[in-house]
């Protein structure tokens, strides 16, 4: 049982980290070993206290050597579901589960919104996870939208089972291997079907399938933790960063704006405080 | 007519000014030239994300070098009063007064009146918080000065490091936990020593010591401004940074715990982007 899981790697989930590492708890952080991609992809930031005028790319290079300076290691695992277990946290990554008092998610914003049809098919046809539900598509025709180059292997692992691969990058420099692997490089504009969905229409064809799998980097909070208070699209969390389950926090972009790297740090330290305070109560 | 004046110079008003700076507002930033004497005293600061390890001095530095590239001026002016005159504020600086639409409070936390020694020994043996120093007194012998029960999980932590503590309560009630607590119904007099901190004086014993923790809670800012609601000896703001009176916020260490700088650099940076928000609303 570890005290906290820290879901996401942008600059709140860094943020909390060291600062539950200089508490000495015992935690994991998961996400990507590449942290945040909208970090790296940021011209440059001029607010940053302390690191005038640094492009994005140099900001993640400085919290990546601060990971390491302190000995913290990224699990590399793309969280399918988190479930208040009361008392404690199921994190789940495919088949594979973890537990942990407390969880602060950190997972950004989604930068890609669901396309119509997406969340009407999801579970019937359309899925978040190849892990998950891969085998269920095994000699079947699929279709793969993939938002981020660092989940390349999850795409590579679905054309090992699948027919046929309809893959549509929505990111440079796509390089999945597959014989059964067709490029698209068209923006997925719906998903339609009957019962379950049938066919993904791009702006310049509709390709016919059996399932389709949107990969992306970061689910929706909501749709991550069931029972979890959303406002506005974000997280509702008060001052402290508690969301409206105990042991569970909040930090980021994914709690509201201003999306500003000096506001995701700042919520970052306030989570993994109330973390210990939260551990300190219920150790009593 | 200045857009915002900003009060304090420590880790939140020095993120205020940038962002206010990014976005091209015309504002003072008031303090001293020296930032925050508790920045510039801390022993090492290990968990502000991309300055790894950094000392309080280096980071000091990293800020002015920060403001001085964005072409900010510290004003170095003592505030003594700011008051809500309906639709702007009015910063009375000795007989001098400066009026702004918006004002941020970035104050700090006034110190209880430090002890002969407490101020010369800071970072050297003297520290004010748990958090950013107390791995460095792991198997040592430290002295805890406390003025608050509600920061009796800092002095528990303090005891799981360190070999010893003397734990000296400045108010009833006490009851921190740990084999390796020795209680002093005391009150220090004034901390001694030659290159660093090396015994604390009561009016009974003398006791020597690696270090001392001078735990403090604290004051009402509200007797800056009048009609000013506070909570529990801070800044009473909301997640916007927003105080009671419309145009004034708070941020940093005067709005409450955790005492960071992470998160004072979040809320500098929250309560610029509320000061843009209000003032775009006022100028519709």
């Amino acid at each position: 049982m570890y005290d906290c899981i820290i879901i996401g790697t942008g600059a709140a989930g860094v943020s909390a980290a060291l600062t539950l590492r200089a508490r000495d708890k015992n935690f994991l952080l998961m996400g990507s070993a590449s942290l945040s991609s909208k970090l790296s992809a940021a011209e440059s930031v001029g607010n940053y206290p302390g690191l005038p005028s640094v492009k994005g790319a140099e900001l993640k290079a400085a919290f990546s050597r601060h990971l390491a300076s302190a000995g913290i290691n990224i699990t590399v695992k793309q969280v399918t579901g988190v479930y208040d277990m009361g008392g404690y946290f199921g994190v789940l990554c495919g088949q594979e589960s973890f537990e942990a008092s407390t969880v602060i998610l950190a997972t950004g914003v989604e930068a890609v919104k669901p396309i119509p049809g997406e969340l009407q098919f999801l579970g019937r046809g359309v899925s978040y996870c190849a892990t998950c539900d891969g085998l269920l598509y095994k000699g079947k025709n699929i279709v793969v939208v993939c938002t981020s180059k660092a989940m390349e292997d999850e795409a590579e692992y679905l054309a090992s089972l699948a027919s046929s691969v309809v893959y549509a990058p929505l990111y440079k420099g796509a390089a999945v291997k597959g014989d059964n692997v067709r490029y698209i490089n068209d923006m997925p504009r719906s998903i339609e079907g009957g019962m379950r969905a049938e066919r993904v229409v791009f702006s310049k064809e509709t390709v016919p399938c059996d399932g389709v799998f949107m990969l992306k980097s970061a689910l929706a909070p909501s749709a991550l933790v069931p029972g979890l208070k959303a406002e506005g699209g974000h997280v509702a969390v008060d001052r402290l960063c508690r969301t409206n389950l105990a042991g569970l926090f909040a930090a980021g972009d994914c709690t509201g704006r201003p999306y500003q790297y000096a506001k995701a740090v700042g919520e970052g330290n306030v989570a993994a405080h109330s973390v210990c305070d939260y551990l300190a109560e219920k150790n009593k």
